[in-house]
């Protein structure tokens, strides 16, 4: 395989274009072989690129990727792409401060069309494109590709459903690996299936390509496909949701072979209406272990940080693992209690919980919005409904939140995962947003502990209170210092290091960091502070606070969260409400996207550090402030 | 039809199953009579209601309002049901405070099962209620009844592709009135459609009748059905989406014959798996003019709102009204420009855009995901999409609002309509949440215009500026006042009435609230305030803002926006920025859902009046702050 080695010196889609079919299988393999060691080194997502290598080298070889717009759903699957069109040479730099992203960014190339990250945006940005297209009058192609598992959510199928009343030229590339991170789910995945298993059909499309070839674009093309199609349809394929939708639906291909891939899109291009093109593909392709086992080979974590792990005695228990450790005794003592996942069982492993309890166990696929009124009316029914969703993914689900959950008071719980800055997944995953929305939400209480006592102690009051809960908490493995929280009983905000003339408040990961501050002041001559983890966010914990607020003349706040709505400023509200006189300085993240970068990077530009806590000190005349108290 | 008269002496559900069929038709002339002309009266939802008199009674006849759990979709429909099941003698009070809310509402009734307002719920509460009940070894019925405009939206779509997984039994009843508020859109649409048209399956429902009333309940029965269907359906009934999501599909079945109807019911609920009945019915059944034009009828003002309109030479005109005005005026002017609604065309007034612009405006039906990602791939392909939306319905976008309009820094307008107090319609339409949700997203601008000038001027500067751009505007008549910016070309925060020792500040309709404080003032022995329109909620206009913290002891902020994450708490933190000693005080909505009522209601509940404002002189040590001064 090696033999060959096209991905140097500049390769880019005019190259590619250039090659002989005959070494497009050689290329393929090259181009697995990088991905395979740039993700093995860098992390990142690995199943699904592996698997649309052959679509990817299609889609370059048959569309301009200057002038027409392929826009990609997810965008996970669009490394190949990336590695094809410009960014071959840096794409070893994936995922890292200033390289390539994950995903697809228009700022990082002129060939990506759509900034992605979350699923099935592809067909609604595809149609805007397209509409845009015609009213300009322009005359490119639109290519919207999208996965199977990303076609079951909501957003898809409003899109699917709107493609009639839009007329216009659309192409939409289903890519189907029978997967999304976890077996997807659903009546839609067995109709899909209902299509690859027509092999029948397969068979005679050879004849359909011969015969569409030599004809002119437009209405003879279809009527041709249609008349061929007509006839065989009732035979061998079912009738399917996209003829339902008035979509055409050619298919099912074989995604891996090239050449017919090629054909098949040189046919769609000189289609005149919207179409679907179903792919059969192999997660994983081309890699044994992760083809047997595509859930496990979905992403991976960088090599430092595996090693790292490997080294270890004891396998570094994440955040995700106390919580869903915690669930499974919960629900041991509770049989109302189930747990909901869209699509992140392993993400939040919740696995295990599967295993133990599967007829409490809903993977409802990435459908959150669903999730959340599916556990209201769990709720409703007696239940006590669990839902564990990453911050950035609750962002789908926010008026199911609000109007579901919230307004009836409901006793479903929420645990947010991956809350706070997630690092090398970059601008589209940040959880950074949950805590300004939650807040402004009647009815919700909202948690979010600093250490794995804090966190079992919150999901046992959540299991028992019977209304609306949240609890937020990072992404990564649970911090060392444990116990922070002093034995109290009490769920709200507590003082964990006791300090003079200022204190430094927190919640989550934040905590840690000023705890840093804590213990490096006295060394920069600072007074020591008092160190304030927040806990309960919601509602605040007045009683507790103005004391603090009071006592201290000066307070700084922490959060990873973004300072807009956030917990620094319902604490600048509170002091004006109770007439302190308390200088405060609130940190947190700052009113913009933030890029991919390791966590620790991220938070050093949003000045999230134990340094930047330090640093307050001066411009909040702490020493004036400390000799007026 | 007055012969008899059925609703009265408290005739609830009971009384119902106890009539005779023969009486069925009196009766629901009775209840079309009663809602007529309390809609009439009251305002509310008209030719929904109208068209499932017979499906309620047919439901609250064959299934137990207390111990089946019915869940309407949107739930404007249910006003039949409500009469029928316990509310026929309180039903005068509809959507008037304290009364009868216009849409189910369980602290109101045992008979209602699940709170909503917002559409494409009810299949997911459905699901929720079915598993619950199998968990918990349970026996009853669950019912989800859903209209056809309600079927195409992303949610419901979730939840039917999630039917099959459940593996429950789930009843759901598709009341196909072929309306959304305006006519329903898409390829969906097509397709219900198709099945209302294959009339000679319809010939052999009959036989299918007979032939499963003999039959015990179960696997049995579900065979019949199927040898049944099988032999028939290739010939006269095309497969349909549903069966392809594998939930059986019984219909269409005329839903304005009882009799048929509670057969079809009965039938359902010997059968074991999920189900979706298909009724069509004709939205304002029984009152000429809502058959004739079911979008005019969809909903009512109250009498005397109507009224009143008529006795004025000029009719009022509506913050919508001048934003689509404005718009057809920019779109003039710019090829650009194009509009997108969700089912909303005739709420926020775009009926004459459509007209005017037919190729550059979009109704994607209640599809609020998709529009905004559609804006977004319109606005990165060139065009400039504004976005017509509610504020309650902008809480099922803000995903995509982030994702796909804001991180891409993308040239999308969203014209967020109905925003803050909404009246009648209650807690599920409340606009309370935009300003906290979008304070948090960068690269957004925040706008809220007091008067038709400032809208004016903000859509202008929308439309030039290239990026991601809300503007927030109330429900109602525009304000009798109006120029309040005097002038002022930048788009920042304005004084619009000098004052000495305290400063209101505002936006929106708060703005003439704090007019008519600062008129008031003086006759209290108060000095006289100024009054500062925000105009720009974000970024705020800080440069003109601190002076105005500096320069006033004493600061009252309103706003009808919740006061978490409001911008109240936004000046709170301002004020500790710059290390101003004012003392503020924030009005705004407080923690809690807002029920049914007027407006002026609401704002007093709230304590959101002139009076309100002027009685935060005391707190303020008004006086003592002025003097110091």
């Amino acid at each position: 395989m090696k033999s060959t080695n096209f991905l140097k010196d500049g390769f880019g889609y005019k190259d590619l274009r250039a090659l002989p079919p005959g070494s497009l299988k050689n290329l393929a393999a090259e181009v697995r072989e990088l991905i395979v060691d740039v993700v093995g080194e860098n992390g990142g997502h690995l199943g699904s690129p592996l698997g649309s290598v052959e679509l990817c080298i299609a889609l370059l070889r048959k569309f301009d990727p200057l002038e027409d717009r392929v826009v990609f759903d997810v965008g996970h699957q669009a490394y190949p792409y990336k590695i094809l069109s410009d960014r071959g040479d840096r794409f070893r730099t994936l995922r890292t401060l200033g390289g390539v992203s994950g995903f697809p960014r228009c700022a990082e190339s002129p060939c990506d069309h759509f900034d992605t990250g979350h699923s099935s945006t592809s067909i609604s940005a595809g149609l805007g494109y397209a509409k845009a297209r015609d009213l300009l009058k322009q005359n490119h192609h639109v290519v919207a590709v999208i996965g199977d598992a990303a076609l079951i959510n909501g957003l898809a199928f409003e899109a699917l459903n709107h493609v009639k009343e839009t007329k216009t030229r659309l192409i939409i590339v289903l890519n189907d690996n029978k997967h999304s991170i976890s077996p997807r789910v659903g009546g839609f995945a067995t109709m899909l299936a209902r299509l690859s298993a027509s092999t029948s059909y397969n068979k005679i499309k050879s004849a359909i390509k011969d015969c569409c070839r030599a004809l002119p674009k437009g209405e003879a093309l279809e009527k041709s496909l249609e008349s061929i199609h007509g006839q065989i349809k009732a035979l061998v394929k079912p009738q399917n949701i996209f003829d339902e939708l008035d979509i055409n639906y050619w298919g099912p291909f074989d995604g891996h072979n090239i050449e017919e891939t090629e054909m098949i899109f040189e046919l769609a291009k000189s289609y005149d209406r919207p179409v679907l093109l179903h792919f059969s593909t192999v997660k994983g392709k081309g890699l044994p272990e992760a083809e047997e086992n595509p859930t496990k080979y979905h992403q991976m974590s960088p090599r430092a940080e595996r090693e790292a792990a490997q080294r270890a005695l004891v396998k570094t228990r994440t955040w995700s693992d106390a919580a869903s450790g915690v669930m499974e005794q919960l629900a041991q003592a509770d049989d109302r209690i189930v747990c909901l996942t869209a699509a992140m069982a392993t993400g939040v492993k919740l696995e295990n919980f599967k295993t133990r309890f599967p007829e409490r166990f809903f993977d409802v696929g990435i459908a959150e919005s669903h999730m959340l009124t599916l556990a209201a009316g769990m709720a409703a029914g007696g239940l006590r409904p669990w839902v564990f969703i990453y911050s950035t993914f609750l962002q789908r689900a926010m008026d199911q939140l609000t109007h579901d959950v919230a307004l009836q008071n409901l006793p479903a719980v929420l645990m947010v995962d991956r809350a706070g800055l997630v690092g090398s997944d970059g601008e589209t995953h940040q959880g950074l947003l949950d805590v300004s929305w939650a807040r402004a939400i009647p009815n919700l209480e909202v948690y979010a502990p600093a250490d794995e006592i804090s966190l079992r102690q919150m999901m046992t009051y959540a299991s028992e209170r019977g209304g609306p809960t949240v609890v937020r908490y990072p992404r990564g493995s649970l911090p060392i210092r444990n116990n922070l929280f002093n034995g109290r009983e009490s769920l709200g905000s507590v003082t964990i290091r006791d300090g003079e003339d200022w204190a430094l408040i927190g919640h989550g990961v934040t905590v840690h960091i000023l705890l840093e501050a804590h213990e490096r002041a006295g060394a920069l001559g600072l007074p020591t502070p008092a160190v304030v983890d927040l806990r309960r966010l919601k509602p605040l914990d007045t009683d507790f606070l103005d004391e603090i607020l009071k006592n201290y003349p000066a307070v700084v706040v922490a959060e990873e969260n973004y300072l807009n709505g956030g917990m620094g400023e319902a604490l600048a509200s509170r002091i004006s409400e109770i007439g302190a006189s308390t200088c405060l300085k609130r940190l947190g993240v700052p009113d913009r996207f933030i890029h991919h970068a390791t966590i620790d990077q991220q938070r050093e530009f949003c000045n999230l550090t134990a340094e930047d806590v330090l640093s307050c000190a001066g411009p909040l005349g702490l020493k004036a402030c400390a000799h007026t108290a």
